[in-house]
């Protein structure tokens, strides 16, 4: 079949919004036809050539919402109708990595979606040429009909809005998840937040949603603070305003150190502040933020043998296919907030501008709605 | 009333034994005679001038046994006649580190202890001249009596040989401790142990106790292999004899990656390696050595991201007076030993002595015994 989609041809260049030819779902897969996307710094990330993992041409966007259209022969746990949220990150429940509670990454297909393919090895993307396109983080939601394993799609409910849930497909999941399964976070805790996009935002609300007490929000940018305290950021720190070492600032704002800290910004500076104002004894930092390549983190040892740990999280320690329309239902109930935070609505073809809204600091999320 | 002790005067001189003033217990306080103490690297370290919170002159000593002579007002816990351990971490039971059950390191007379004193403020030792010398870490076991908070006293079973189980006043403590108390490794797991000195040994008894599967042990030295094989080593592995990067040699060996590795050489660079070697999604490193002032470990974020968790331990996470007892039963019940490390057995007039077979590398651990 053919279907409109926004190619990366090439890192550093404009997606290129055209029509593509879409193989039908093989064994153990679904097509699914994409009702909504987010874009997501990740996508960016990517498309700008910062990657070193980027391969082009690839057809980017993992942050989707849509409906199942056909299955491939095998497939039982969705039919069409259904409506879906594709997974980054699949939940197969069966690899060692999904028998093990410890851990969310499953490694099913792992090796066959970073070299934007699916499991058989063989992309489902053509051009009108006949040229092969990769798949993206096994999800290409820039793309209005995708293919997806059957173990990379979370069913959810009919009633949930495509273009709102989308965002639980990344960065809502990944911010509350944080919180939820891998801090474990308990009520009357005290918690400080590094970076208020939309992934710092989605931890506060998962900080608020688990009975925090305190909600610190650190960002460099003051016109962050009114909708971080919408999601329920109790304090905010400018560190351009704190005089003298930020670390014992923070240690004293929370009288005498975080439980818990996030770092949502990528920065490796950013991360070791958010380790070293965790509490003595039992602090815990979470690194969520994507660094550049070569970055490294560091710190003296005595931070940790003191009691602070240091960890790090991916899709907010979600399996997605249990704990994804969860979240759903928590949105649909009112337990967790989205609509504030999807700023810009486009259709596909403004898809780049975006882009440009996103590094003039505009939005906090942008949608494309097909 | 006045006891012979090895005096550390000066950083960097040989211990004095002399004998020195020393005034009785006041409130909460008590007096102990020390029957015997372990040599650690720690006392070493302090003594030597490396210790950069080292102050002179103190009496150093932090890992013995003893019998409690005399009780200040208000002591209850214990009474004359008890043995006991001192604990250098005590347990107070009542401030806000000992109400949570994440930490052990009770903060109660934290600040006078960092200064050598008691928690008056004041020292109990002094000269014959009079001038005053620092207690040492809370305990001074480098005399023959010394006084001690009661909350810094661990009550034993009195037929526990004292030159032994003062190795529990420390090494055996944070071997075993770390494995049990801050990794709570799980049956079947398994774990890689860098360093084979006295607490590396303690860590693989503690692997050994608690069913670990594969225990691989890490030292340049291949005259450590022998004995720590028979505190449960199953892999040994040096090094020098690996060809290429140690980081893939060992998530070869463990089958992926570590659940549990530990530390136990204070150098920065083995605490990198230590993380990287633990498994994706789940494996955690725990650092128990101590690293030279201002050191710093470093690591890319993407290790933490992918499921690694950075932790430390001191004392092997123990509450003293409610875990020291509990191990000095194991060792008389035989799950725990003891007896094969303690390779030399001095006086106190020989303790220097005691400092050259550490340095020599021919001791485990040297013992004074009164």
């Amino acid at each position: 079949m053919r279907t409109r989609a926004a190619v990366a041809f090439e890192a550093g260049k404009p997606l290129v919004v055209t029509e593509v030819e879409l193989e039908g779902p093989k064994a153990g897969e679904v097509l699914v036809e994409i009702k909504a996307t987010g874009l997501c710094h990740t996508d960016e990330f990517t498309r700008s050539g910062a990657d070193p993992e980027g391969m082009f041409p690839a057809i980017l966007g993992h942050e989707g919402a849509g409906v199942v259209v056909e299955v491939g022969a095998g497939v039982k746990s969705v039919k069409p109708g259904d409506h879906v949220i594709p997974l980054y990150t699949p939940e197969c429940r069966e690899c060692e990595y999904c028998l093990n509670p410890k851990t969310n990454l499953c490694q099913a297909i792992r090796a066959t979606q970073g070299q934007g393919l699916m499991p058989d090895g063989t992309s489902r993307f053509r051009t009108l040429d006949g040229d092969p396109i990769l798949h993206y983080m096994g999800c290409s939601t820039f793309s209005n009909f995708t293919v997806l394993p059957e173990i990379a799609v979370a069913k959810i409910r009919e009633d949930a809005p495509f273009d709102k849930v989308c965002y639980i497909g990344c960065g809502v999941t990944t911010g509350v998840g944080a919180v939820i399964n891998t801090a474990k976070a308990e009520p009357g805790c005290r918690a400080v937040v590094f970076g208020l996009g939309g992934i710092g935002l989605n931890v506060l609300q998962g900080l608020r949603l688990i009975g925090a007490d305190q909600i610190v929000g650190v960002d460099l940018n003051p016109a962050k603070r009114e909708m971080a305290e919408r999601f329920g950021m109790t304090d905010f720190v400018n560190p351009a305003e704190v005089e003298g070492d930020l670390v014992p600032y923070l240690v004293n704002l929370t009288k005498g150190g975080a439980d818990y800290t996030f770092d949502c910004t990528g920065n490796v500076n950013v991360m070791r502040t958010a380790l070293e104002c965790c509490h003595k004894g039992w602090g815990e930092s979470i690194i969520i933020g994507v660094a550049p390549a070569g970055a490294e983190i560091s710190t003296r040892p005595f931070q940790l043998v003191t009691g602070r740990s240091w960890r790090g999280t991916a899709f907010g320690g979600a399996r997605g296919r249990t704990d994804v329309p969860k979240i759903v239902d928590w949105y649909m109930d009112g337990k967790i907030e989205i609509d504030p935070m999807i700023t810009h609505q486009l259709t596909l073809d403004e898809i780049n501008h975006g882009f440009d809204l996103m590094h003039e600091g505009k939005s906090i999320r942008s949608v494309v709605v097909y």
